[in-house]
């Protein structure tokens, strides 16, 4: 026997994954890694990347993180849309990877609902994390002698409403999903794949 | 002032970088998640892919863990031989990211060195993780009829010590790497890259 069947969205529209993601993180919420995942992206060299992002909710049913537009993983979506989030539960021994297009919401987006949500994240974000959009460029040499916390840019540091201009949403809409349940009897590995038809389709597979 | 110096490899070798890993691995070690790290690669069809491995310890100065031959990361590695190790420690709230080419060692290596790093990578492993190598091949679909836990081929297993064909040992030769440090005043982060004339080149950049 195997099981490999379709199954269409649950009620309410929420993919199949959702349920077992959202348990988990209810399972492993008192722990600090379950606020956040790894996000791998191709460089405009074609090369791997991988970092550390807060996991900051879902928004319009994607995975939503922020970023500055003067990382390295902006350049890396530009040039290849495309993410796999790797998120490891450490106290229920599971892993999620999420894979599937990525898109930024910059303060230039004209959709509505997008620049909605980029406001709604900034805001939800601590004073501590606002001010990171204020540094100077990540990446670059630091000039030790001016430090970080000298905002260089504060344009919009009048109204804490408004977001900068270096500030963006990052969403990560997740087309083929893989569970990993460690616990299993003995193992357990469930993956979800989006299909044309707007349906989701169910396999169990192999470890 | 910028700080940005050619540092050559500390006395017995060792890359700059390998001293503050050390000493995370150290603080973090009474910690599941100082165990293992997330792995990118870059699929045959040019997508990102990340995964958790266990990390197996270093061999030959390479960052190792093992893998299945039948994996899709194999596959992965042999279409683009590059990977990004991303190592993020809750207690200490620091991140390590590090970029280089991946090789295999596979059962039909002839380096005597790297052969013997794989039967040394094979000999430390539980006896629950040694099963998983002689299971039906993962990431297709599961015959819930035919329990995981009876080994298909069992060609080696009368001598434990020999490692099955399935069993490859994966190395990660960093040639640069990303030391984020949150708990910096504001933050510290550092890059360490190898330079073709063997030596590494420290530069503090901004976070």
């Amino acid at each position: 026997m195997s099981d490999s069947v379709p199954s269409p969205s649950a009620p309410g529209g929420l993919p199949p994954w959702r349920s077992p993601l959202s348990r988990a993180l209810h399972r492993n919420r008192s722990r600090p890694y379950s606020r956040y995942f790894q996000l791998a992206t191709v460089t405009p060299q074609g090369r791997p990347a991988n970092r550390t992002v807060v996991f900051r909710g879902f928004a319009l049913g994607q995975l939503t993180f922020v970023t500055d537009q003067r990382s390295a993983k902006v350049a890396d979506i530009a040039a290849n849309p495309w993410g796999q989030a790797c998120w490891y539960f450490t106290q229920t021994r599971e892993q999620f990877r999420l894979m599937g297009p990525l898109t930024l919401v910059t303060a230039a987006e004209e959709d509505g609902d997008r620049q909605q949500a980029r406001h709604t994240s900034w805001q939800a974000l601590s004073d501590a994390a606002k001010c990171q959009f204020y540094w100077p460029p990540p990446g670059v040499v630091r000039d030790l002698d001016a430090p970080l916390d000298t905002p260089l840019d504060t344009t919009n540091a009048l109204d804490p409403t408004v977001p900068p201009p270096t500030f963006c949403l990052g969403l990560l809409q997740p087309t083929l999903v893989d569970h990993l349940e460690l616990r299993g009897n003995p193992q357990n590995r469930t993956q979800y794949a989006y299909l044309d038809d707007g349906t989701w389709h169910t396999t169990v597979i192999n470890p």
